[in-house]
């Protein structure tokens, strides 16, 4: 990001989007993203850490923090961050990322000095009751337990991660190993508090019925008189060995409802990839496999109906890496095994032959029109810019992003479709509700 | 390990060997074992660290260290260490494990005070020159690459740890990621020197022909006088969480000579086991496993034919975990699937029908013969000392080891076959000269 001191305006490529930027004396950035059809503000503080910054063996003290944010500060009692921005008619909430963790209230214009000042507030002055922690804990613990250890698909997805990530911590997931959630304690969220909030560590993106001179007056009454904190430092996240052999595995859950096929490529992000790559990426992913339009899902739902669903994505958001995710599940009478060989020979079709001129024109207008769309909605676009800039993108790349999908073409698909659908640089998971040589039996009518 | 001020002295169960110890006013912890058969004597110093204690991104850095160690100190020149160790008639040299560090020779008795004087000298007194920090991480790049990025079965090898542990670090190679490796620097040597290298994070073994007071005299004059260091701590190495899902991996490398089939399962190790189970673990892969008389080696390599080499160790020498690793070559016309099959069925009857007493008790004496063997070595005997030492066993665990061998019973054979051959904790690896298809393809007599 190159936020200098004076202001920076931007001109918008699409949807009639302007954000304004400038940075606090004590290097917080903040952006703008005026909004007059209503008088309401979205206002996000977005801090450049997440799950991925946290040391060895402490898994979800990012998420843990996130939570503990709501307790007392030195002037606010426990709750009361909520409460009042109920009170005063707003909504208010906070996610945690592999790369982020970030704030954010929706709420009447008048009313953004107060939100503002609350949450400059809770920025340092945080103040943790060890008993609130170990409760909150617990609260965690449970958050697990019904998200993802009772969900075997979503414990299919953090071994698939496991498994894609050798070195890098993205391997590692966001709420954390139950068994490292257990230990987490009051001194654990204080540390990674102290090491990663400050002002010259997060970006305030303000987007609504204001101007960057009324943000920069508040801002300069709140976030400002902060001091800057130069103990901030990430630990250096390690990037990933070569990718060598490609990993399968196989969960058996009795509680599985039906059996899921899930690949797994590892990829660039925007932030990472060569320029183009990421884009088109997008659009091979929305061509391919994006919905009941997309060629996987027209041949193995439809037509042949050996699948009863199928789909995948790009997900490029990362700051070091990206994914290219397939998704799954086989129709009665069918196998995962049948279902993943005709997802591989739809995949090796489309690399040999690219995908038509039409169809890239029809995925480009989608995304366009998506991003048109979205730019409509206040809270959408205050994200697009936060989780842009917080990975490593300019106003700039967020802005021009609709230039950059028209100028795709149908060879970059090509090229990235050799590059990146290489099996030595995949996962390959299975979720069978039943241990395969039952599955097998059941499904070509043999004894078991 | 139980060191105190006091002398320690422990009966030995076999073998004759009595390990004396005692700790230095500084913390350092001193072990001397009497072997008067010659007059030679084997100096070792233990650190209580290895490559697992690496910070992350800095993978490499104590084998590296390791080999900085031979270069200057405050009064020894680049490679003087090595040269007066040779020119007395010595040999000496050093090793990285996950969890260990260590630096040896073997040198005549009346050299013993000035090998002392120079290790000690070299604990904390190292003087690293950016150029020769340089070169030296060529000389390891280069050992990287001979040893490990120019054969395929080493590359297996890592791929199958970097699967088997989703957050330990022994999931990472000893001698560290190449693109890891080339980024380590002097600063980042002397950092993890400063902070692992010291008196109260060492154990002196001294074997052969010496007393304990020979040793703590000389001890007392050169190591006893470098100061204790608080500052030295380790990172706390994160546990795994629990592993659910069967793990695969596929490396295909035309220059594999032979197809190479591998199975790891995550099991306790020695220092993390409950009482028995590693002893108990070790029986039941000898028998299983190890050598031409083993189970496996006499159905698939003898009788069927199906392998050319079949083999299986149990690890248990960690600080956290242990592994159960399987190995073997399909026969030429035989195929990894046919081979892994057939282990498996092997495995399986074991568990289910468990071994013969006969078989149990030709174990124990083989295991136990050895070790009676190997104690004649003082090079090995001073090994299992500080290896067992350093990992966290005490004196009396190391030897008690027969008898605690002779304890095991069938029972406990196939309680910890039912335990931890269990799928859902392993990696099964396949090592292909070409790729699948092909490979099918002629090993059925199929056209390509």
């Amino acid at each position: 990001m190159s936020l200098a001191g004076q202001v920076v305006t931007s001109e918008p490529a699409t949807a009639g989007v302007r954000a304004e930027s400038f940075q606090l004396a004590n290097g917080m950035d903040v952006v703008v993203i005026p909004d007059h059809r209503a008088p309401v503000v979205t206002h996000m503080v977005w801090y450049r850490v997440g799950a991925a910054d946290e040391p060895p063996g402490k898994s979800g003290i990012a998420h843990f923090l996130e939570h503990l944010m709501f307790k007392a500060t030195e002037t606010m009692k426990s709750g009361e961050f909520s409460k009042t921005v109920a009170r005063l008619g707003g909504q208010d909430n906070a996610f945690t990322s592999q790369d982020v963790t970030a704030y954010f209230q929706r709420i009447a214009r008048d009313r953004l000095p107060t939100v503002m000042k609350m949450e400059a507030e809770r920025m340092t002055k945080l103040q943790l009751a060890e008993k609130e922690v170990i409760t909150e804990r617990d609260v965690i613990k449970e958050e697990r337990r019904s998200r993802t250890d009772n969900n075997p698909s979503a414990i299919l997805g953090e071994e698939m991660a496991a498994a894609l990530f050798k070195s890098h911590p993205y391997g590692i997931p966001i709420i954390g190993w139950m068994h490292e959630i257990a230990e987490l304690s009051r001194e654990d969220a204080l540390a990674f508090y102290k090491r990663h909030y400050a002002p010259n560590n997060a970006i305030l993106v303000v987007a609504g019925d204001v101007t960057g001179q009324d943000v920069r007056k508040l801002a300069e009454e709140t976030y400002a008189k902060i001091p800057r904190n130069d103990n901030v430092r990430a630990y250096k996240r390690p990037t990933e060995p070569p990718q060598n052999a490609a990993r399968r595995l196989e969960l058996v859950d009795e509680r599985a409802g039906e059996p899921i096929f899930q690949r797994h490529y590892l990829a660039p992000s925007y932030s990472s990839a060569e320029d183009g790559e990421a884009e088109a990426l997008d659009l091979l992913l929305k061509i391919v496999a994006s919905g009941p339009t997309s060629r996987l899902y027209k041949e193995l739902v439809v037509d042949r109906k050996i699948a009863s669903s199928v789909s995948g994505y790009y997900s490029g958001h990362g700051k070091e890496y990206g994914r290219i995710v397939f998704y799954g599940v086989p129709s009665r009478g069918h196998t995962l095994e049948e279902l993943e060989a005709a997802i591989d020979k739809g995949l090796a079709d489309m690399a040999a032959n690219g995908v038509s001129e039409a169809e890239l024109e029809r995925a480009k207008r989608v995304f366009i029109a998506d991003y048109i769309y979205e730019s409509d909605n206040q809270s959408t676009l205050a994200r697009r810019y936060g989780f842009g800039l917080v990975v490593g993108q300019t106003i700039e790349d967020i802005e021009t992003w609709p230039e950059e999908i028209r100028k795709v073409k149908l060879d970059d698909l090509k090229r990235v479709a050799a590059k990146y659908f290489d099996i030595k640089s995949s996962v390959t998971g299975y979720l069978r509700p039943q241990a395969a040589v039952e599955a097998k039996a059941k499904a070509t009518g043999d004894r078991s």
